[in-house]
């Protein structure tokens, strides 16, 4: 099977009340059928308005403490947030980077639903059957640095079970429920990079199968969580 | 910038003492110079005779025990650990499922010089310059489902570090370290399957810089570990 990843770089600059699925149309990319379209939250964010001013480093912190549902855990200036989402996060996932200077960006308020509205418009206007993840950049507790994560998600489901399904050697597996949308967002991310003004990536040969999931299935119940 | 992966499929059969990179060359895939090798590490373990037998339940438990260089959490049948190269994952690595009936695979025993061992026999049969990832499939404390990472390198460095570059608004990036080798080996299990015999993929089209860096250099330091 080969997947290929494209970034799509030309997307216009996007601010509130621009219309995200409109300037991915308007890049004339050329889409097929079950491509799955990666967008990066922080257009998502800045089309639907949630751009913040923060004067100064104690307005960004107040800014995390609002922010956040939970504060998980607090060292020095870093901040484990659960947002109002169920993510956890740094800083609640509150984004400094790829903001104007003064401005921060937060996350949307209802990620799958701005991952839903996108792939309708995008579906209606390209006439085909697309999926739409919505990324942002988590840290993890045990490996160092940062990857791409899904945190909106229309027309694909976040899980694939494999369970029941035989392996390599003819055994039934056990539990593997495979976080799909998490690795598409990381694939996706090493096509945009980070600084280079692609907020978009169209994966295309991955087959998926139509579901009605959304992101927040990916959020582990609190009573199986063992390190909160 | 558009990223292909390409799994390989025809990979024979890897007992011990078989050589990964032979089995690699011998598919007859035409490699190009800077593509990234992903391989899942059981047929590293295969080839490296890490493979147990354990006649039931209780044999495998008690393996996990013996493996692990520390047990991090404990709930019913799920042992979070911390294995002798620093990766935190359930019941020390070991895995069940791709191995014959009666038969698990444990981790190499240093993944890092396996990945180095296989770059270094593709490098001379292919004429070219090449990184190496070695997978493991890890569960995440706060997200539902597995993704894969790297659990060895060679080649790459792990990490890119964004910090002191300007992002797409010309503001200098705030600490930005990417764990690329975690997002590529998560883009190449899309590729693989979980259970479809395809055990290596390859990444084309990435633009990275040769690095001396390894897996364990994901692995985060004890002092900056506010979840153990």
């Amino acid at each position: 099977m080969t997947i290929t990843i494209t970034a799509l770089c030309s997307i216009s600059e996007i601010h509130r009340g621009d219309d995200v699925a409109e300037a991915i149309v308007a890049t004339g990319h050329t889409f097929a059928d079950h491509d799955i379209v990666v967008v990066t939250h922080k257009i998502v964010s800045k089309s639907e308005g949630m751009v913040r001013e923060v004067v100064d480093e104690a307005a960004y912190r107040r800014l995390i403490e609002d922010e956040a549902a939970e504060i998980i855990r607090r060292r020095g200036p870093l901040v484990i947030t659960r947002t109002s989402h169920g993510f956890i996060c740094a800083n609640a996932g509150i984004d400094r980077s790829n903001a104007t200077e003064g401005t921060v960006i937060l996350l949307p308020t209802d990620p799958d639903a701005s991952a839903h509205g996108i792939r309708m418009k995008l579906e209606r206007a390209l006439g085909m059957n697309l999926a739409v993840i919505v990324t942002d950049t988590f840290g993890r507790p045990w490996r160092r640095g940062v990857v791409d994560v899904a945190i909106g998600v229309s027309g694909i489901d976040p899980i694939v079970d494999l369970r029941g399904t035989p392996d390599a050697n003819g055994r039934t597996m056990e539990a593997t429920e495979i976080a799909i949308v998490d690795e598409i967002a990381a694939a996706a991310d090493l096509a945009m990079g980070k600084a280079t003004g692609c907020p978009v990536a169209v994966v295309r040969g991955y087959e998926w199968a139509p579901g009605p999931g959304r992101a927040t299935d990916l959020i582990r119940p609190d009573a199986e969580d063992m390190f909160r």
